[in-house]
């Protein structure tokens, strides 16, 4: 249980108190719940669902109260230089009396997801480190953080390395500084709900060269002395309809099962958040950014198929229980350890996630008596699948969203053309306006990336009032953004010349757009996968002496994360086979460090072309999902064979005629420009 | 021990009785070895080197009497309708003597290499089939025969059907149908020595799912009513000078040796014939097409290293005993079992190539007390990052190959048109000679596939007096062939039209030949694998709605196997970087079946190239070493793009100023014509 963050309750607890038939005390730990996730797009709604009688006047003059709550309960929740010392001393201190020599912090919760809520940033608290993944391992004498590439330079400007050694997780992997830190007969703590075994794997195998075990620990120590660790998030779950979903959570939970049985399976464990709100078509609001609840699923083989839905009671409101049916039972979060329990007990053989399953959830079941067939979600390629309603609803969702877009970059040049002063905080927010006129949309499907010349370089960058760049001639604009509507998640880059590019500017612009029309119109026979369509976004970069360091393409969901698996385009190896309906982005880019970034993005949808005149073989296409101009003044047409050229315009042509009917007359005559053809 | 066949040796004994000082019986052994082995190329000189004191008039005679045994040794080998019956009834017969319930007979020997000697030709023997892979197992009641994709027409040419059921490796594999098929308590024999741990391995499973149980034999059943069955191949080993290897053996040895101590490994079984004679610079005469020599080494990691050569000892002439020195000790192949028992019992862990390594070596290592570590042979990588002297010498290779080839090329440009009878057989035996003039020649790299109109669609063609069409006016004619010359290895595929072709296979020539100047002309960072980069050769032809069904390079080797690992270029996943000093084979082809078949196939190297002006990374790229013209008559320019012309133009020129000085007159006005700017 999470300690309860000791601050002034007075104005929430006028809220609280104000439920009809609910203790006090229930009410408002909901409250706190609620103001530990991210703030919802209809916060009244949410309040309501919540707290059922809340009288609508004082629902509608609650925000405020919330709003202090969340400030308090985030804030100090990251170390800063004067309290990591005493925090690490306090963990210390936890340990000795536990009797253990070190303990494991990772930057995770119990759903390995990409993002986690405030009460699992522990890692952050304890050392002020931020970024989205990493590991700090603590020692009696000694303590390291390990982070990757991309945060090699943040970890040093958040992190008092007097107390956490920084170190560069490839480089020197934490099981590898096991190995020659730890010492012989030494008992190193860990949480299991935090760490999956194959994660763990490496850090047993060091520390056991060490001759010192790794010990799974019951409660998290460092919940034990993080005084004021907010509580979990607690936001209503929502029924996404089958209207824009496609098909039935009970035909879902029915196919899923009858696959479990063709493996011998008994069940399987869904411990991904989104993998929970596919199958069982419902949404949430536990998480930024991604329209997830927190919980777990018991999907159960046995013919047709049930779920044992493990969620806090307060997420089902009587709609949610009214959808789930006779064919899902909810339980108490607090049920899911007994009831693997039980399974156990019973020789159930159960799939785990491999990619996302806590050690626990394993343990627990073969401890038990039972067996874990760890693999893959059995969600997670039928999701990627999209059905012809989820297609359709994407198409829906990126017209609207590229009428949005173009809205936004019409205004953005008329405000650099009438020299208004801009920085990058602006335009974000000018683009979040556009995009929230929108009655399906639903909030972004990330932070927005508005880096202007240097700053978008950084290919992770998100701009904060110490770092936003004013727009100024001669540069480029990199935005990177996406929205998450009720029917579709969107996902888009473009790249805007700020006043005259330079001839430098145009010759990577145009080699960028070359890779990215080269994949968008590739042809492929099924069976092929991301990593062998990687180079073609590469090649016109390699030819020039040119790359980008990060990978080209990534699945996305429909109404859910913006980063989905199995599929992607990368130069890692891949073994999954691109297959109609994936939806995934085309995104090469270029990056002069200290100069400018360049990246362009379209979603596009893995579709059956029209059969190639002449052709022997059916192959697999992309249908490009994304509606927004390239920006005509960074091409240079000396680089574009015909065929490319074609395809640009082509493909502007397709913008305009698509959109036209969705703009204001300034807007169409700005879009008439920027799409005539080259 | 091989029986020895029962026939008239009074020929062959008139060579053996001149052998001074020699017992006969020892003398015949070693002819009969030599007739087992594929004809040398010099004949004469491996009669003497086996045979020494052989007086040179009866050596330069002894030729048709060794022929005479060969064709003896090898007439019946191949089960005929009338032999595979009683063949079979003598293994049945056998495997109830040794109380088996039924046996493994795998196209294999003890190296798992492509080519194996006519004493492993088992499955041939009793079956048939003379594909170059295939499994048969033979139980009490029932058989069947496993053969890939390639040879599912073939099995039902040559197999009795009645015999053994011919099925598809892929689609119903030997274990699962052990599964079905074996009974409980079974117990099927194998010969651990024709068996990896890998291969066995689904076997094994796919038996025990049927309650029986796989037993190793300690001699091959087969061998035992095999009455004819021929020796093991003898040839003499050969030295590969250091000038043309580039890198001294006791350097290789050292080198490797410290490897295998980074790795905290003991030693190293080689059991794959091109890493022994890469290791040692050694070269033989055992198996066709590839100058290997049988045998295995144990590479001692203990500094400074040293390497056991376990060999027939009549392999080793003084020469090569000399070239060896003190680093390497030779051992009759009989005390391998022992030497591996010793390691084990001293508790030694040693690598084995996963790929190649008979089960017997590992299980005699771990019986005794040892363990094996599974892995790549650690020859492999080191032999396929050729040294500076090996390029030059593939660079010369290729020079003479490419002249012997436009030789070739304009004489049958020249039969054609002087309307000369020509079928396939032909086009073979005269490229055959025009390559024998070279000095350093030392045969085929391969069997020559000429294939016409529809041959050449057949992948895998090999003509014969059956199958040779003859050529005529109308469709193309594919020659893919190679070269074993001393300083490098060659295999080049050029497509000819004969007579003037249509637009269809313009159209399609060009195709393939815009993705084989596509990857020709690739750049790519380092790491970059062959799985990456093969889209780039098969993208023209998928745009088309056309493919190919098969790879798009593999490795060859210097002086060595025309095919070679570990590096490849192919849609299956590589985990392997191309890396500088790799020779690969870029050859896309196109087929179209009943019709006729395109390839076009050159080596390349990859290199470091100079750097790319205003490039930021090192790049590599792949330099072209084959030398012959592609068919200007089947290339429509209007397909190609001006990088595409442009790079044509630049290669022909360089055939022409490259080959033009070895060329006679009448073949370099030829190569003017082909080479011709388009």
């Amino acid at each position: 249980m999470p300690l309860t963050p000791s601050f002034d309750f007075t104005a929430l607890d006028r809220v609280a108190g104000a439920v009809p038939g609910l203790d006090i005390g229930i009410a408002r730990g909901r409250l706190l719940g609620l103001a530990a996730a991210p703030a919802a797009f209809d916060q009244t709604a949410v309040l309501t669902a919540l707290l059922p009688g809340l009288p609508a006047a004082i629902a509608a003059t609650a925000q405020p109260a919330i709003e202090e709550v969340r400030r308090l309960l985030l804030e100090g929740l990251e170390a800063t230089p004067d309290t990591a010392a005493p925090r690490l001393a306090a963990l210390r201190a936890e340990l000795v009396r536990r009797e253990l020599d070190g303990f494991l912090v990772p930057m995770a919760d119990e759903h390995q997801g990409e993002y986690i809520p405030p009460a699992a940033q522990r890692l952050a608290w304890l050392t002020g480190f931020t970024g989205s993944a990493g590991l700090a391992v603590v020692l009696a004498e000694t303590a390291a953080i390990f982070v990757d590439g991309r945060y090699t330079l943040q970890v040093r400007d958040q992190v008092d390395t007097t107390l956490f050694t920084p170190l560069h997780l490839a480089e020197q992997p934490a099981g590898a500084w096991l190995a020659e830190t730890a010492k012989s007969g030494q008992r190193i703590g860990y949480d299991p709900w935090l760490h999956t075994r194959a994660g763990l794997a490496g850090l047993q195998a060091g520390a056991a060269k060490a001759g010192a075990t790794l010990v799974p620990v019951t409660s998290n120590a460092v919940d034990m002395v993080w005084k004021t660790r907010p509580p979990d998030p607690l936001s209503p779950l929502q029924v996404q309809p089958v209207a824009l979903a496609g098909e039935d959570h009970r035909a879902k939970i029915a196919r899923l099962a009858e696959g479990l049985r063709a493996e011998a399976l008994d069940g399987a464990i869904i411990s991904a958040p989104d993998a929970l709100g596919w199958l069982l078509n419902l949404r949430g609001g536990d998480l930024p950014n991604n329209p997830l609840g927190l919980g777990y699923a018991l999907l159960e083989a046995a013919a047709p198929g049930r779920v044992r839905l493990f969620v806090k009671p307060a997420k089902v409101t009587p709609e949610v229980r009214a959808h789930l049916g006779e064919s899902v039972a909810i339980e108490a979060i607090a049920g899911l350890g007994p009831a693997l329990a039980a399974l156990g007990e019973a020789k159930a053989r159960l799939r785990l996630d491999q990619a996302t399953a806590s050690d626990a959830l394993a343990t627990r079941i073969e401890s038990a008596g039972g067996s874990v067939a760890l693999g893959s979600d059995p969600c997670a390629l039928p999701r990627a699948l999209k059905n012809p309603v989820e297609l359709a609803g994407t198409r829906a969702a990126h017209e609207r969203d590229g009428a949005a877009l173009v809205r936004f970059l019409a205004w953005l040049d008329g405000a650099v053309a009438a020299d208004t002063a801009l920085d990058e905080l602006a335009v974000v927010a000018r683009l979040a306006e556009f995009r929230s006129l929108d009655p399906r949309y639903r909030g972004a499907s990330f932070d927005t990336i508005a880096g202007f010349g240097p700053n978008g370089a950084i290919v992770h960058y998100r701009a904060s009032a110490a770092t936003a760049r004013r727009l100024e001639a001669g540069s480029l604009l990199l935005v990177d953004s996406g929205g998450q509507y009720q029917d579709g998640t969107t996902d888009v880059t473009r790249t805007v010349a700020v006043g005259p590019p330079s001839p430098e500017h145009r010759d990577r612009y145009t080699r960028v757009l070359k890779g990215h029309l080269a994949l968008g119109a590739a042809r492929f026979p099924a069976g092929t996968t991301g990593s062998q369509l990687d180079a073609l976004a590469r090649l016109p970069l390699w030819q020039a002496g040119l790359d980008y360091d990060h990978g080209t393409g990534h699945g996305v969901g429909s109404f859910l994360c913006v980063h989905e698996g199995p599929q992607r385009i990368s130069k890692l190896p891949s073994t999954v086979a691109l297959q109609p309906g994936m939806i995934l982005s085309n995104e090469p880019g270029f990056y002069r460090t200290g100069g400018y970034g360049i990246r362009i993005e379209n979603l596009v949808a893995v579709v059956t072309p029209r059969d190639i005149a002449g052709g022997e073989r059916p192959m697999l296409g992309f249908e490009t999902l994304t509606l927004a101009p390239y920006d005509r003044r960074l091409i240079e047409p000396a680089l574009l064979d015909d065929t490319e050229r074609r395809l640009v315009n082509a493909y502007h042509a397709r913008v305009r005629a698509t959109l036209a009917a969705r703009l204001d007359p300034a807007a169409r005559a700005w879009l008439d420009q920027a799409t005539a053809p080259l």
